[in-house]
């Protein structure tokens, strides 16, 4: 069982920063988050994208904050549970809760913070009667480890960034690549259009345009695909030993909509005039997951909605403490691992 | 008369950042501080010390944030009434306000947003009995232009970073420069230190500690003070041209605090359930200068602030349209300078 101060579900820019504010005040976070590697969305959607309203940046990619958060929170050694989604939540007579994931493992905390952002994002997938069949055996709709592609044959399908630059990647790595697009117009970056060109031109890359996978075939795993153009009634039989669709990410309240919390337009409903605490105390939610009169899913609204969370739950850990704010410009960053930041000091000396 | 959509009293970083956020609306700003420049604290007092609770930031210099800042409004072309302190405000008839300076300069706005942070930045000044009568003639409490002291004596007493920085610029300036402590240890940073030491040294500045200034001299202007060492009862006669007391800045809310607004702990009350909006409609106080439960006088705190108070302006000047929030990745941002910043366009193209 993991145990820490301040659970926190959702590793986006807002449960990150969450860690930092949590640090000042000696409280320890661990984080739960469904995709492989934090940041959330900007990580996983947009990392090359500028973000412009970042408060003291002109201009930030949104991978770069998600860096510079990681950095900044160093020193306070969060835990993280990746690739694992939080489905249940149990209290525990002490009060505090055990949130366990999709695959079991099991987390403690007297406090949560919910920053799910949009939800966890679900692959949108195709249409097909016997996927669910191939999932663990040849269909995959994300790529977390590309090593286990190399010198197998590969269909992707997509028609945008994801399904451009896998194609490209894996073009050097797997033994074929063909890209299945339900249009002849791709839809991403310039530079990935016209590498998937050359790579088709060079006979590195398969493309199928315009047509779609229509059915799956293999005993016990994947081994072929029917693929069907649409301009023609030809039907295409190809060898595979994966199938990719990438048809982009769908965010999903999921199993947080059965905990019990109030929820308004598929967020969770918070005191935006105290704390950011839900319906149930011991439970916040922060970020774009969370709504309140005049809510505006914005970045640096989750930094400030964490920053009021976690004084709120440094009160509920420690009811008979009172913590005394000290600047970081006066006091430092002190980390749990022993490292120090702080102003260079001012001396006082005599001039003779 | 100035006018303008929002006029923000304060130009530290809260009212600096309001001026993006209300310019995604296509709302203009005007800028009133006391100060010389904008910035507030962060320019004024600790514009060399590392902030570490900046979102995205591991370290930032308090001086680099207002940079950046200032970058970022930059296509949001503020206007500025600076080393002015607002002083009376007005409504009239139309719902607008007036605010009106210490110098006289009236600016008009539908919407009032004060930033003051911990309010206007006063010098602590000695207590010398005919003080007030040379304030115009000889003695200064801050230098705004330091030219004016070329070829002049000048004293100056303190014993800080402002006392020890501006007597190490002013040794190349003025013809004769005087340090007057009333301690023999000083308190700034080593080297400011260290070239004091230095200069002293080599005769260019003259040191009296411990001492204090007791009196001033001069007919219409400063021509002479009397200085006296602590642990003597000699007293000096010294010819000055300029004396100037750094004994540090005083925060006061001062006369925002007669506008009939309520205020609770040297703080504006505000509604923290909607928008930041102040007991009078139409006039909000966001950043340091406000208080609700569960504040947090942070600069993080204020850039959220600023934003949810901007929308609620919106709102106030144009009640009959909707505002649909755009994302900055999405939409970019559109400069009233006519500048545009955006994310490289996705290109729709056939592979063949």
């Amino acid at each position: 069982m993991i145990q820490t101060d301040i659970l926190i579900i959702g590793a986006g820019p807002t449960g990150l920063f969450a860690v930092f504010e949590a640090g000042l005040l000696q409280l320890k976070c661990h984080l739960i988050d469904a995709l492989p590697q934090p940041g959330g969305q900007c990580a996983e959607i947009y990392p090359k994208k500028p973000i412009y309203d970042i408060p003291g940046y002109p201009e930030v990619l949104a991978g770069e904050l998600v860096d510079n958060l990681m950095e900044q929170i160093k020193p306070f050694q969060p835990g993280f549970t990746l690739g694992e989604r939080a489905q249940t939540i149990e209290k525990l007579e002490d009060g505090s809760f055990v949130v366990t994931t999709n695959k079991g493992t099991k987390h403690q905390a007297p406090v949560i913070a919910i920053a799910g952002g949009l939800g966890s994002f679900e692959p949108r997938k195709p249409l097909l009667d016997n996927l669910s069949d191939y999932e663990e055996n040849g269909v995959a709709y994300m790529i977390k480890e590309p090593e286990i592609y190399r010198g197998k044959k590969v269909l992707i399908a997509g028609g945008g960034d994801s399904a451009l630059d896998w194609s490209i990647f894996l073009a050097d790595v797997a033994d074929g690549v063909t890209l299945v697009h339900r249009r002849n117009e791709f839809r991403g970056a310039l530079d990935s259009v016209e590498k998937v060109q050359q790579l088709k031109n060079e006979g590195k890359i398969s493309l199928i345009t315009p047509a779609e996978v229509v059915a799956l075939h293999g005993e016990g795993k994947l081994d072929k695909v029917t693929v069907k153009k649409t301009d023609e009634s030809e039907e295409l039989q190809i060898s595979v030993d994966h199938f990719i669709p990438l048809f982009g990410l769908s965010p999903k309240l999921g199993p947080i909509a059965d905990w019990g919390l109030e929820i308004e337009k598929n967020a969770i409903k918070v005191d935006n005039s105290l704390d950011y605490q839900t319906n149930i105390p011991g439970i916040y939610a922060i970020g774009d997951v969370n709504t309140y009169p005049g809510k505006l899913k914005l970045i640096l609204c989750g930094f400030h909605e964490a920053t009021l969370m976690c004084q709120s739950a440094y009160q509920r850990i420690h009811p008979d403490k009172k913590y005394v704010m000290k600047y970081t410009t006066v006091g430092g960053v002190t980390g749990f691992d022993g490292s120090k930041k702080e102003a260079p000091k001012a001396v006082v000396k005599a001039i003779n």
